[in-house]
């Protein structure tokens, strides 16, 4: 196992870097934190390396991971020099650096998916996505303007649910709904109608939008269903995206389940 | 308006202190925002004390909560000594100092209620508040353990939620269960029915439990009914709290509405 005893290392400053730009595309990811770890293993993906804290490489959790790695990507540094790399919540004396992995676009979707129009807060997006792999989706497109999906905070939020969904990022969902094969389905206050009201297609193509913008315009002209969900509005304005989105995925689960 | 213009200033310390312990029992609790005051004014309720950024008390946002305010309650410091008041992440130049609502216990509850069981993370406990709202809740009440409800990051998720409700905490849920008259309720995995084959009393007392270990046995053991939510278990080990609290609640809330 090789060791990293400074932070002058070329490597350790290399993993700075990486750190600091962590979800930017093409950069490689850090996972952190030993649950994130062990499902990118599960998932029979190594990553390109690991690093842990030099003085808790007998704990039982950390030894679970190092006798599933090849020892050459394994690293050990000082927990000092490691915290500076790992999310300031979790310091589980492990972290993964991996490349995120990336998928073609099938040329037709024939199951849902689920659209990401810009939503800002990584933990809405987390929880969004750990809500679709719940709910069975198995992509989730997401427009340039929404939180990058590998960041620090959506990984932590999603609790291994990227490695459950193919996952698209940085693109331009207006023109991608131009050409879709499946029903767009939109969440929107105006000109809606009730979620309950609502008999959902199997398969469509889910929008939830901006925190508070809600749906680009352009995306909403293109849907098929319009719907709302209704709710006390006396008490509050809105719901929160991430509440919205797991309402109508686990309604249509409702709607087409098999009992 | 009175002015404060240093740290040494009594009330600044009355107030940093005030701030410090925000969300503790029979403290004060501090406002950020403009939002969050707006909405506390539209509940016809009054702050001890307003405090504003000197620097921008024109700002038509501000004059508007000015006023709706006696002269008397309002304060104004420079930008830096209220930034140290402020939640890190907004900083729109008005903080209200209020005492929290304090409510009477019924001696029956006639209407559905959400019980929170040691639920830790601000974030999910500001949500499940936004979204008991929404669902039409009138009462929440919380365990000793829970995330304080009053807290700056409760506040922040809940959108104003807390205003719409009434709030209880700090209590032995167990107990409150031994002497309810509403059916309780609970999510969990363990001995449960798919909540999409259970016909859901109209009201009831739902329970939802701490992110790890979800509800405490001496209250599942006093559920009438136990339920989970049916999902990609393959994907996913499980819902977010808040999350599963709104598919059920909305659920209910299907269930049981006129159309």
């Amino acid at each position: 196992m090789k060791h990293i005893e400074s932070r002058a290392n070329p490597l350790f400053k290399q993993l700075y870097k990486w750190q600091s730009s962590a979800g930017r595309r093409n950069e490689p990811v850090l996972f952190d934190g030993i649950h994130l770890c062990q499902s990118w293993l599960d998932h029979d993906r190594l990553p390109r390396m690991a690093i842990f804290d030099a003085a808790r490489i007998e704990q039982p959790a950390l030894v679970a991971l190092i006798d599933r790695l090849p020892d050459e990507l394994c690293v050990t540094m000082p927990g000092g020099l490691l915290a500076g790399l790992a999310d300031v919540q979790t310091d589980q004396g492990v972290i993964f650096v991996c490349d995120a992995p990336t998928w073609t676009m099938p040329k037709r979707f024939e199951e849902s998916i689920v659209l990401l129009d810009r939503i800002q807060d990584p933990g809405n997006v987390g929880t969004l996505l750990r809500t679709c792999a719940a709910a069975g989706i198995k992509r989730v497109l997401s427009a340039r303007g929404t939180a990058a999906l590998w960041s620090p905070k959506v990984l932590r939020s999603a609790q291994g649910a990227h490695f459950a969904l193919k996952l698209y990022e940085q693109l331009d969902l207006v023109e991608i709904c131009q050409n879709l094969s499946l029903p767009i389905v939109a969440t929107t206050l105006a000109k809606s109608t009730d979620l309950y009201d609502t008999k959902l297609p199997e398969h469509c193509a889910w929008v939830f939008g901006h925190e508070g913008q809600g749906v680009a315009p352009e995306i909403l002209s293109q849907a098929k269903l319009r719907i709302n969900i209704n709710h006390d509005r006396a008490a509050v304005e809105s719901l929160n995206v991430g509440i919205a989105a797991a309402i109508c995925l686990f309604e249509q689960r409702r709607q087409h389940r098999v009992s």
